[in-house]
């Protein structure tokens, strides 16, 4: 019992990732899911380049992304690793930040628009820089200014009430957990199975 | 509404990570939890490093989490990435691995054993060979055994059910979300603000 | 000239790594050389994957050498990366290991070689657990027991002579330029110019 | 005899390569490396940060430079990579580039400078964009036009003579030598022998 109290920040830390992400999630537009995975299912079938792009932990989030679009055997690489060709026209952009304003992640947004690819961003903010130059904004909500007041919890550091997920956490876990979905979308469009997901899948372990 | 059709295979997805992973975060052990968070602790106070370890996807997870230690200023680093120094006595080797049998993992975490590093093993499988060579474990459970039976979507691919989350979706993001709330533990633990974390955060972006 | 004196003992170590490297480069096997060739010229025909392998530096070496076969249009991926896909039967796994004995190359490539993929191995230890793993060994070597003896610079630390190329620095260095020119043998032999190579080259640079 | 004819191209690359690299660096000047030595000895007395910068094989020639700065105890980092903190002031970015002109390397390089860190260019260019936004320039040469009209094998692709070191080769190999002799000479300054940054060396390696 003793014991439970003192982890019990961390499960109101769960629940409160959970509440809020599932609220978020609510919020996923229909309309830009869908023409979201039209351009994905189009890029699979013309072989077009898709390039995942993303600064932090939202660059995780997108590489997680990449991978399971590895699975399903699409033309994908990530921005700044090794063997990833340059951009091209009619390439796909897929760039993850949630304020959209990342510098680094912007500057190579402007250049790939300036050779003739589609830019998608994954943003919280539309009206970012980042979705300024996006040829798809596909909107996913973190942490609110109403969670702000609200949502803390009542031990304080240093004077202040400190949030139940702090910086980025509700944005990258939401992102995470929508990406996901679009691959099982995914899955059914295309027709393949977990069980080819999984041929492609362990690098270098035994079989 | 034949839009949202389109796409309701999307939010059959979502909705269903989301409930299996919080049905699996309600089964995390707070004896596993507590011991963990004071290993932490204990590793932030002693200056003691911390590599993080993981393949794939579970690798991503070990790296997000890895950086929020670096935001709480933890001696922190990745298995595999350039500046890692080499594992030494009474480092804490984090490993993740959901199946707890992934190859280079084990071997991994055997090395660090011999040369007295304690392994952290964040594992669906406490009976696995990571699991085995483990000084503390803490389960995080995935994708369950009933859950492969019953919820999956009713479309078939090639005669078979698929699942709404497959391979190893529902560990990985259980595991991401609750390392994600020991970090708002350790905030209040250390008393680091979101602040200060804010400070160490964003790499080459502007003031 | 006192600057000058100041950094003679870099003067010294740039002069030593070239003489070590190109009396190295000398004795490299042309057998075994185009051999290689022969293989990736194949491997490039066919399709097949080519996984790049490698720990510490070596694993950088490896990787400027897979951006290269990249530039050239190869199917190939590094070990290790996010969007790295299963190693496979006839697949080729190409490890870099100085010593031949750096466990989790040598863990990897014995998984590679039981699915059936050829193992290729740059080492300076033919027969090293490496070597003798290997469908193809390429020897290019590194410091020798001679130079540990000979090419020391005068001053001592904590009273013993220390290297002019501490390390793998001669390994690393002759498997580069040595790799670099294989390059050179391949845009001949596939006929692809410096022209094609640049527009395959810059990843997210403008026009 | 035949067998040796098919590689010798591989051998002319590697000779023009080794002297290509080898005049580069007789060019080198005494000041300005007697300046960056003085920069990094007196980052390492204080424990400022450096920032290890570049892209493509750019970006791998630097990551094997932080490699040897971690053996030898510096507080260093690469700029893209998991637990890298924030840049700040007075720290020192190093950013490698031949060209001087890579965008994202110039951007990250304005940005660093705008909080007040140094930053260091080790570049073929002093003028280019990012040898004027730094505060050391380090010249390291490259392909020279010279180079460009005469050394260039008789066979042709295309019609056209193709080099026998394509694209930034001669850079990489000669500012990857010319890095390794300034680890040498720190080695010396600082009085950390080969078996003490051996001992920071092996990752997860047995002992």
């Amino acid at each position: 019992m003793g014991m439970k109290f003192k982890v019990e920040l961390t499960k109101k830390a769960m629940a409160q990732i959970i509440k809020a992400v599932a609220a978020n999630i609510e919020r996923i537009s229909p309309e830009q899911t869908l023409k979201l995975i039209d351009m994905l299912v189009e890029a699979k079938k013309t072989g077009k380049k898709i390039l995942v792009l993303g600064a932090g932990r939202s660059g995780l989030v997108g590489r997680a992304f990449a991978m399971r679009l590895m699975h399903l055997n699409f033309n994908v690489h990530v921005v700044g690793e090794t063997v990833t060709p340059a951009v091209g026209r009619d390439d796909i952009l897929f760039a993850i930040s949630g304020s959209g304003t990342t510098t680094l992640v912007v500057t190579a947004a402007r250049i790939a628009k300036r050779v003739g690819a589609k830019v998608v961003a994954i943003t919280s903010h539309p009206r970012s820089p980042l979705g300024k130059c996006a040829d798809h904004i596909m909107v996913v909500y973190g942490r609110t200014k109403l969670a702000e007041r609200r949502d803390y919890f009542s031990r304080q550091i240093l004077g202040v009430h400190e949030p139940l997920a702090p910086l980025g956490t509700v944005f990258e876990i939401a992102a995470a957990i929508f990406l996901d979905a679009l691959i099982v979308e995914l899955m059914h469009r295309l027709g393949i199975s977990e069980e080819e997901m999984k041929s492609r899948h362990a690098t270098i372990e035994p079989p």
